[in-house]
């Protein structure tokens, strides 16, 4: 480590992004009101144009993702309920239990037998078909909760054909079917298809306009207008109602505009996996703008790093770096630059002290 | 009704506010970061302020007032345990349940003895030896929510003193104390004294600065560190947790520089009361910027002024007008002309069909 | 208090019944089975008989009368929906909070303005009303629960006829009914009409075996067929799935044999009534088999029974005491005699502490 | 299928024992009292004779062994903590979902690595070493929940060694440890240890009185005493507080006086898995007294079984034959006989539809 300190590479999340001049200029010049009276009109806007988008009926805005996806947990599940969802999905891992607390329901990974974050629709049917005739003292399966692109499984991409497939299955079992969109933006981005043809089927989907594209605070769920009018409700229950949201849905207008630019980050994940690669990581070629590597020891892997001045986080047992607007592809070469010169892959690689799950 | 379509002039909420142009550029300009991951620092420094205006250690930043007290609720609640407030509360009567799904609390309202809002510290007292020496099969009464000013009892104030006979009554009774001070800004305003002088004793307190400090989203929950820090995680569960938080935190700061201009307000209000009594109407002389007007039949009054352009509220069966920013003494002058020559106090008056309630 | 120990006399509740040999026989001798697997042919039979009475299509067996009122009150309410019930009412004051953990549900007492635990269908209607066209923050009223005879009202009767205009009030206002009727065979005898005369146009109603009737353990929920289906699963969850049930169910078949003596409990109950009024006593001439003395000092007083080898309990600010199977006229008289020579009527009167609800 | 219909040989369950003579006449002479007032003599004296055997301070007396776990989950976990818990188990699979709804608990399935039902402790460990150094919105993990034996691994026994390394691991990892005893007495029967040596270092344990032991209905939880207190209120909010439950308590406490004859229900146990062994069955060597069988379509195989009058369940994908107090040797011979004579090894087995898990 040098004594001078360099510029800070953070590859954390890309929830990090900072809101940028126009952006914060749409905020400054938002038509507001009071969106638990009246509807905001700028929160109305971004809420049609979010359900147009996702070819539902309805949507609703929140101030996260958690929110949103808790709400339609809420809606689908009955007390006790079991719902199913890819391995490592963030509705398991990453919403500090509000699934069990808040809707009641009893989680189930499934295995993401057909590829990372990717269950085979034979293995949902394996699952749905054990619960068939169940006698009244079972556990009931009643939702399906599917997260496209897959955040622990490196931003896996699950195409349209597959998911329609898996909702096929879904309702032929009985189950509702919800998608966690955080990242949609990024799946129909890099399947090049209209984010609307990877929702068919779902009875809600939840989407984030605070990450990758960039608005500071916000999120959507989208259903049909019966549902949407159900959410709003549990939505102020939960105290997501807020007056002059108008304010954020500017913001969140202004990132849906750059969806397209969400390919740069994509080629910059490439950039970044490739040059580790090179470097002798063991990562998997990114689909999206997450780039997970599999190391020997993840905690001293993200010390080392941080040494460089480089952040990354910790996701189910690797390193991920997540790229996003604000890491640009000179940012991207300063960093390989970094671990190239001062990171030798023998101090990443060697042997996994818990002996699993090193390769990818 | 003319033909002649005349401004609007709403009563209905101080949420009506809009944020203004410093506001809006203060907004646009704020310093952000991922408050979930770092601590934003413009949210770090408005929870600081807060914390330091009321006298608490912490604070904690929050997207409504609803999940301000709703995550209180859940950290001084054990399942089941009952809470005490004042009569037409609002956590009582316009939470939508929150406090009873998500905190499993029962409600008991207290009556208000000692005037509009405000229980006696002895029926309180009476309330809490009923408790003592109860067996383990009895309901358990573990907290006393107050709210300062009472919303429902036309911005009812409770004095310094009294506030602190609550609370130690409370305290000997074994009880925790939550402050529901959505507008406790306005009450210091009334009372002349610093907000701290109000939440003396108390575990917890949550402000808005939504409503007459005109920021656009935002309230937020005080108490001891370890509170807040419990609570912190409460929020990320209910999904209030956002990211560059900063652009409303900024608003939030502007909002408070303005907390002496509420006494504005609250001269508008009398001049509202007072004309309105002048019409012969039976209102009760405002303390703060709500004004309750009892009316032989709400909904019928509420629909001649909407004649008249003017909108108010239904509140625990009266007519309630909030003023605010917006509300000048103009419009208010504009109002009181429009009723006084167009709303005849016959049409307010006469006998209550519930029979009840009619005189403040 | 004399050096002798004389015989206690127990009348704090009716819970305190213990089989007699007819009834040890009858669960000795019970045919059983598995009621989770197949349902036990006994426990079947009790609830068969036990829909009939109460004039319902199905009926369940639970361990407990707080049971039966928590699965009610989860089958009727969603979340954070508020439901009615008198001031006083068990499910408000007796159960632990149950109603608020498990069910989501906001209490709210109504005035019981017609008399002891009877609220008046005005009343009702008033609340009801005061609800429509409510917006879709405000909280939501779906249910009234009926408790009848009313416990801490000194086991008053709603008679048939009023119990029709609530629940057609209930009803009109959009509210599902639930009947908590734990001590119904009470007010059926005190009435002499069956059951099910008391029950007309509810949605579900509970009744215990274990208070005047004397069984060891048990009381039904009753309803619909699909009400009592969906209340099947809702036991499991809260662990009120038993086996071998029918032991118990056998003693229960023999305790609804017993329900016209009820008739001779409400006789003594009258007599000790009468008893405590002719020693200067505040009591309330009772309906049932519950009398209730305003006191001045309810701990006090309780005290002094103690010494005389008397028990009773608090209930609602008064003393109660409850005449049962095992409080034969004798008994009441052995009491009455003791009360008279030593506990002097100034002992229990005098000014109430509290300065409230002394007379009755 | 022979027309002649003959005696039906029931191997669903364990809880289908019916209690004879002696624990009847145990019932019908039970000293009782009210237990939620005063404690039942008789049910105080199991609970005390309980915890004497499990190595507890105190225990509780429950209606079931689901209540006697929503219980001990309720306490050991906050709002959306993760349990642990092996693959399987029955708190996971068997409770309907209370674990969410009542508890607020995410469950996470243990893979069982050191054989059926028995999750090593390094696999533990690296679960809850991952958890260290969380970040204040990480899922927490707070308790391991294990089951001994363990239903559905076949009745399978986690031995006191390994029992132990397990606590220590869970102790190290910060988790709290509830055992799930249901079938506890099967395990010290089968290892030849008292039951408190299958305790050591949990915080809760639970036990039923209803399986093997016979008796018709009751469970208990075991813990500190301070533990114990605070489930009696838990156990009256779910509705499982009941009056004289000492009748039941008679039956349990002659339940418990049976524990040794376990071991006959192993012995035939292992004397119905060895005779479908030699008929060519891919089945388990029972450690207790459940028999898995690997059938290629269990549902198929359950409805030949029912033809030859002998009923079995369906489990984690197998065949479930509970041997148990009614299923002497004769009983066992007869059912080998008819399997032997009337279905054909090629029926069972084949290829699996489901293509997993057919060998055990």
């Amino acid at each position: 480590m040098t004594s001078v300190r360099r510029a800070q590479i953070d590859l954390r999340s890309d929830t990090l992004t900072v809101p940028d001049e126009p952006m914060r200029a749409a905020m400054a010049g938002a038509e507001v009101g009071d969106n638990v009276l009246d509807g905001d009109p700028t929160v109305r806007a971004l809420e049609q144009r979010t359900a147009e988008l996702l070819g539902k009926p309805a949507a609703l805005w929140t101030p996260s993702g958690t929110m949103a996806n808790v709400i339609a947990l809420c809606q689908h599940l009955q007390r006790g309920d079991r719902f199913l969802a890819p391995r490592d999905a963030h509705v398991l891992l990453n919403e500090l239990g509000s699934a069990a607390w808040l809707a009641g329901g009893m989680p189930e990974a499934i295995e993401t037998d057909l590829g990372p974050g990717r269950p085979s629709p034979r293995t949902l049917e394996r699952i749905t078909s054990a619960g068939r005739n169940a006698p009244y003292y079972a556990l009931r399966t009643s939702l399906l909760c599917l997260e496209n692109t897959h955040n622990a499984a490196g931003g896996a991409v699950i195409p349209a054909d597959e998911h329609a497939q898996l909702v096929a299955t879904a309702r032929d079992g009985g189950l509702s079917v919800h998608l966690d969109g955080a990242r949609l933006w990024n799946a129909a981005v890099a399947l090049n298809v209209p984010p609307a043809a990877l929702t068919v089927g779902t009875d809600s989907v939840s989407v984030c306009f605070s990450k990758g594209l960039g608005a500071p605070v916000g999120s959507a769920l989208a259903g049909s207008a019966e549902f949407i009018e159900s959410a709003r409700r549990t939505r102020q229950m939960l105290g997501g109602g807020v007056r002059q949201g108008g304010v954020l849905a500017a913001s969140c207008m202004k990132a849906l505009d750059r969806m397209g630019e969400l390919a740069i980050d994509h080629a910059n994940a490439a950039r970044l996996a490739s040059g580790l690669s090179d470097l002798g990581w063991d990562v998997r070629t990114p689909q999206t703008n997450i780039v997970l590597g599999a190391v020997a020891d993840v905690e001293r892997t993200l010390h080392s790093l941080r040494e460089l001045d480089i952040l990354a986080m910790p996701m189910a047992g690797r390193v991920r770096f997540v790229v996003h607007r604000e890491t640009t592809s000179s940012v991207i070469d300063e960093a390989l630059e970094r671990i190239s010169s001062e990171l030798p892959s023998s101090a990443v690689h060697g042997t996994s002290q818990a002996g699993m799950r090193l390769h990818l």
